[in-house]
């Protein structure tokens, strides 16, 4: 069996990434969704390695200082973090694994497995993100406006990515995020031992 | 309009390729089969301009000067070539141009375009391959034999490709193809003025 693919997926909020994802996830049993490591308490209803693992600190920076991370950052008080192991396994079982991170993890994952596939979720425009995100915000303007601002400065990081896909309509941006996926699967450096089979087999 | 991609192709004798392109082009009205120059004369019923460019030896050599020849060479004492002028002009028009050319034209190519997308297609095996030369042949053995070393020794430069597919059943290898192609659309660098864009329309 092939490795899996390991897939970094970033997007401002309000671009649509959660919904495109449980859009892939529905449609193909060999993706993976990452599931992340963390410091904080669970909240009700959440299950330990399923919508998280609940770390103690120490154990979560021991994972850390041993390069078990793949990527880590702390928000409010709290480590969050995806840890090595899980990822390194469900990729050696064939699975296609996408990671739903921030710009910054992204970039400490390339890092580390520079053979990820990284795609940036883009909105249409920043009106529409501006609509999306007043659409759905209860929040005050100022709020709202350092999110526009966080947006924008994570639209720049873009060039940092593989490949980019606008999310005008869900089903479109889902099917080439497939479509990539199954191109990167034909990479050279993927298939090297095809080539090599093909010459053995005289 | 986007500009075009310009697809490198390539495949030692008797993988398909020629097949594989014939499905390619009946399919997608944006492909655009590259037409070579050459100094032979043209044969009953060949069309220049259609088939090939048919130069004489000083135009074809005056090309070659002034930098306006993608790739080319000498076999059995006439010239072949791939004339920039006309791809550059495909491109600009939005459409994709496939390069059906060999391993030592295909490494030109990259040298002067960099940002083409380069697909190397395989037999399924050497065996295969060995079936298929022979089988179509009328030649004599050695002459087979001297092909088959060829391919062996073309087979080993896919590692200069980007992507390769292996030629099993023509319709999965052409519909393989086009999904490499699909994918690189949304590549950053060449995309990176739809970033611009969605900054723009605050």
């Amino acid at each position: 069996m092939n490795k899996g693919l390991l897939i970094v997926l970033s997007a401002p909020s309000g671009a649509g990434k959660g919904t495109i994802i449980k859009k892939l996830m529905d449609d193909d049993r060999s993706l993976k969704l990452s599931v992340s490591a963390t410091t904080r308490s669970p909240r009700p209803g959440e299950v330990d390695g399923e919508d998280y693992f609940f770390l103690s600190r120490e154990e979560f920076e021991d994972l850390v200082k041993n390069g078990e991370m793949l990527e880590h950052a702390e928000y409010v008080g709290n480590c969050y973090g995806t840890p090595k192991g899980p990822v390194e396994r469900w990729l050696e079982d064939g699975l296609d694994v996408i990671l739903e991170i921030d710009v910054q993890g992204g970039a400490q994952v390339k890092e580390i497995m520079p053979e990820c596939v990284s795609i940036f979720i883009l909105p249409p425009s920043m009106r529409e993100l501006e609509n999306r995100l007043r659409g759905r915000s209860t929040e005050q303007d100022e709020v709202v406006n350092a999110r526009l601002e966080a947006a924008r400065n994570e639209v720049h990081r873009a060039e940092d990515y593989d490949y980019v896909v606008v999310n005008d309509e869900v089903e479109v941006a889902a099917e080439e995020i497939r479509t990539i996926i199954a191109a990167e699967k034909h990479r050279f450096s993927r298939v090297s031992s095809i080539v090599e089979r093909v010459l053995i087999d005289a």
